[in-house]
């Protein structure tokens, strides 16, 4: 099939590729998987859609590939940098921030979108996005089980740590504009400081309902 | 339109629609907005296209009622529970309390998808549902703000702690099982301490990054 397209270097098909993985994610988004035809695809792209057939094996394998996609660029742009960091506080502390910094500018949004919430992928495709996903989580929870026993944190459940931490770093697609009043530094460096810093004053001096944390203290 | 009906009571009538929309809800989830004909979703509630069209004006509209349904019971079970309650740090803690237990029993979870991530309303519709969510929003930011003023809390930007609140909470419907390792009461104990107490051990220590919160305290 690349015969076909003979002029173009393995970069520009490459680059050309991602293109067209980011217009459908943006049609998909704008429409709704059903309601998103090939043809609809294939005008966004600037394709017929023959033309758009070169690229793609069918509608589900696309949005397979989009997802594999937002996939590969998180891994390279979050999970590869901080797995060898081997304090295991700093490394989550820096993992929240390379998140959020994916979030902010790092991803078309529609990518995180159609990673978080479409479900419409089945059978093995599903199973392989899952696996990816399940991963990252168990990253986290070991990376919080680790800074727990290595004395960096207090004791707590680390996977509801891992998910909290998920939850509020990836809703910041739902609200976050880059032209807000809060840069996407001062959101690094306010989220890292909620989630690791805790909220309330005087933390150290036992307070209601927590005296099981204050008992582990003495 | 009613008299056709005229066998069932007032409550019966509200109990039916309500589990229209909870059916509803269900059919969209798993077939997408466009993928769902009202053909489908009248199956689903045991009635003909004809009789669904007794209980809903369109689909568009069928999909507003099903999200203003559940910001109706949103609010009725976290909002008004917590807005009588004086201290801004108790009310966000019980907030939180409220709407993690909603999110894990209150509410078919097909709500929550509909209401957190289909983004297919349009005009009206839209602006009408977007406002209450936002006021959910400002109720959390007036209340952080509040509870800073009040030294309760250290000072934070409390439109991050919003959304941090909101996503760290809202995203437990992605992976919370009813029968999973951690249980609904532990899932709110465990929240509540990582959010509002910090996952850092001796954070009264001044550590990297945080020389400002130093200063503020000293």
């Amino acid at each position: 099939m690349s015969g076909k397209r003979g002029h173009k270097s393995p970069d520009e098909l490459k680059d050309r590729h991602r293109e067209i993985l980011e217009t459908a994610a943006r049609v998909i988004c704008e429409r709704g998987y059903e309601g998103a035809g090939v043809q609809d695809i294939a005008e966004a792209c600037g394709l017929t859609k023959a033309g758009l057939y070169h690229h793609i094996r069918s509608k589900e394998h696309l949005l397979l590939e989009i997802q594999n996609y937002g996939m590969d660029v998180f891994e390279e742009q979050v999970l590869q940098q901080v797995l060898p960091i081997a304090d295991p506080l700093e490394r989550l502390r820096t993992c929240m921030e390379k998140n959020i910094l994916l979030v902010t500018r790092g991803w078309a949004k529609e990518i995180t979108i159609i990673l978080h919430e479409h479900a419409t992928l089945t059978g093995e495709a599903r199973a392989q996005i899952n696996a990816r996903k399940k991963r990252y989580v168990r990253f986290l929870e070991t990376s919080f089980a680790e800074a727990i026993r290595a004395g960096r944190i207090r004791p707590v459940n680390p996977k509801v740590a891992a998910f909290s931490f998920l939850g509020a770093v990836l809703w910041i697609y739902k609200w976050f504009r880059p032209d807000g009043e809060v840069g996407e530094e001062q959101l690094v460096r306010e989220m890292q400081d909620l989630f690791f810093g805790g909220l309330e004053t005087a933390p150290a001096a036992p307070r209601r309902g927590s005296r099981a944390r204050a008992a582990r203290r003495s």
